[in-house]
């Protein structure tokens, strides 16, 4: 069988249980392990705090394209997708290694502007990029791993603590990332402003670590990063958590600027268009309504965990089910 | 200027200058931080103890091909120049992330024998894989970290931290890997028992984490992994020390299958050749020769640390001088 026709979720799974299998269940690594494979990054016990690591990769002509996204941007890009995954484990990052494949002809100003990328987002979150590895190859790609930590096991966010009765939020808006792929791509052109905070969206997305952080503080213990699109992430947290979940398709938070400029499309955009990077989680109405004072950006509820594992249905403002659209993007499948 | 033009090791010096221009010194990531870019792993102090981080790449055309590695090979391989880098370290490795970048229509049992090259050679030092990422790509590339950790900071091995007057070292045979490589793609035919070590060094070389770990207890400080290749490494060596080498070519260990085969090419092979993943160090000689007592590996003096900063001379047997040879593998020149 192809790699295309197993799914990459598919084969994420095939390969987590062979590893689980082969595992030697008495060595310290193993038991000193929170969480493995399958969840936005690993969790192990170190002395005193819980510590957690993620590797994640932007690969030329699959993720950007040099066209439409600059070096620095692309720097940028690939610490926040990194930091974004610390972020949805409730975490704080602390070191990056960077791994780099480049073609020889490229030009050193452009990997400096890439680097300028990464330093500029991992400040803000006082990341120190301390090793990696440099490498030719015909394609660009970046490879980050981000170590973080949290403070104890209580405080963390996983895929799999979502329990039947929580509601579903979410954090900021949806949909700007992939309209933003589409303007570029295709050449759209919309008022400035729109343009701006689309483009932005797409290229420079804001890890949201501060309010994973808020997150575990208040008592939320189910997060997930979107990355993959709102309903694969969701997927996502109803298998791991094995649940179900209904989803009210008039109160999902789409942008703006994509409500504005996409017409019945947008909607669908803020369902799977993915590399949004907001917070996806589940818990009480009493704790959302915690968490929603204690941010800065929008915390809508878009829904409830349903005891109907691995069901997804969506409703509109009448409660009448609608048809589920295509669910994100899968690397291999293309879908 | 074009990357191939200033090379991998200048791009290296480049990045790690503007990286540490950039970082605000006063961060809790910085102020913990004991070894950052241009070691074989970074370092800095955990709660109770050294936590080291290594991440180094595998990239389709320009590190392996798959005509001449099978996939569980490959697997090894991988997780081996990264567990190597942790033994450079004097390190013990613990947890593994792989990042695999592959293309749609590899086949599946293709990725199984991959990972379980990968956990083989992991499962040997108790290493789990615990996380990372899969995403798709016109060509195979295999990203991995390896986190470990050490005692103290006193056991450490680092480039810069050799001394005047010492001796060069180093663990087992050398030229292996390089001769395993041109015998697989020139289809070179020796006898089975020279074809089965070359072929073994170039494919699935052994990580010496074990005589790492003796080497810092037995009181080495100066260490490198043998990967760009003896000459070239030894000169990352002098330059992170500021110091320079005197190396006595009838005393390098040539593997005997290398010399039985190579003729007068054998010793370039050991001298430039890259990849025997041995353990390049520098101690007295009391020091060298405990450590030879405790390691079940040829130890081998090869000359000694000198104060010429930066200069490498090579002697024959009567201690004239003789021409330096190219120098190693170097991404980006290709030299």
């Amino acid at each position: 069988m192809k790699v295309s026709e197993l799914g990459e979720f598919g084969l994420i799974d095939l390969l987590s249980g062979i590893v689980y299998q082969a595992q030697d269940k008495e060595t310290a690594a193993w038991q000193e392990l929170i969480l493995g494979m399958g969840d936005d990054a690993a969790a192990w016990r170190g002395d005193t705090s819980i510590q957690l690591a993620t590797l994640d990769s932007l690969v030329q002509g699959v993720h950007f394209t040099l066209e439409t996204t600059s070096w620095e941007e692309l720097g940028w890009k690939a610490m926040a997708v990194n930091l974004s995954d610390i972020a949805a484990m409730g975490g704080l990052p602390c070191y990056a290694l960077v791994s780099l494949s480049l073609p020889g002809n490229t030009e050193v100003e452009d990997v400096t502007a890439l680097y300028r990328g990464m330093i500029k987002l991992g400040q803000q979150f006082e990341v120190a990029i301390i090793g990696g590895n440099m490498s030719s190859s015909p394609l660009v790609s970046i490879d980050i791993v981000v170590l973080g930590s949290t403070g104890s096991e209580e405080y963390i966010l996983t895929r799999s603590a979502a329990k039947v009765g929580e509601e579903i939020a979410v954090t900021g808006y949806l949909g700007a990332s992939a309209a933003g792929l589409e303007m570029l791509t295709k050449n759209l052109s919309f008022t400035a402003e729109a343009a701006a905070g689309l483009k932005k969206a797409f290229l420079q997305p804001y890890p949201r670590i501060v309010e994973g952080r808020m997150l575990v503080e208040h008592g939320v213990r189910s997060a997930i990063d979107i990355s993959d699109g709102l309903l694969s992430d969701l997927r996502h947290i109803c298998q791991a958590s094995k649940v179900g979940a209904r989803v009210e398709i008039n109160r999902v938070p789409v942008q703006p600027a994509v409500k504005d400029n996409f017409g019945d499309r947008a909607l669908e955009l803020a369902l799977s268009g993915g590399e949004d990077y907001e917070l996806l989680f589940t818990a009480s109405s009493e704790v959302i309504d915690r968490v929603r004072k204690a941010v800065s950006c929008p915390v809508t509820v878009i829904g409830e965990v349903t005891g109907k594992a691995g069901e997804i249905t969506l409703v509109d403002g009448k409660g009448n089910p609608v048809d589920l659209p295509e669910t994100g993007w899968e690397h291999f499948t293309g879908k």
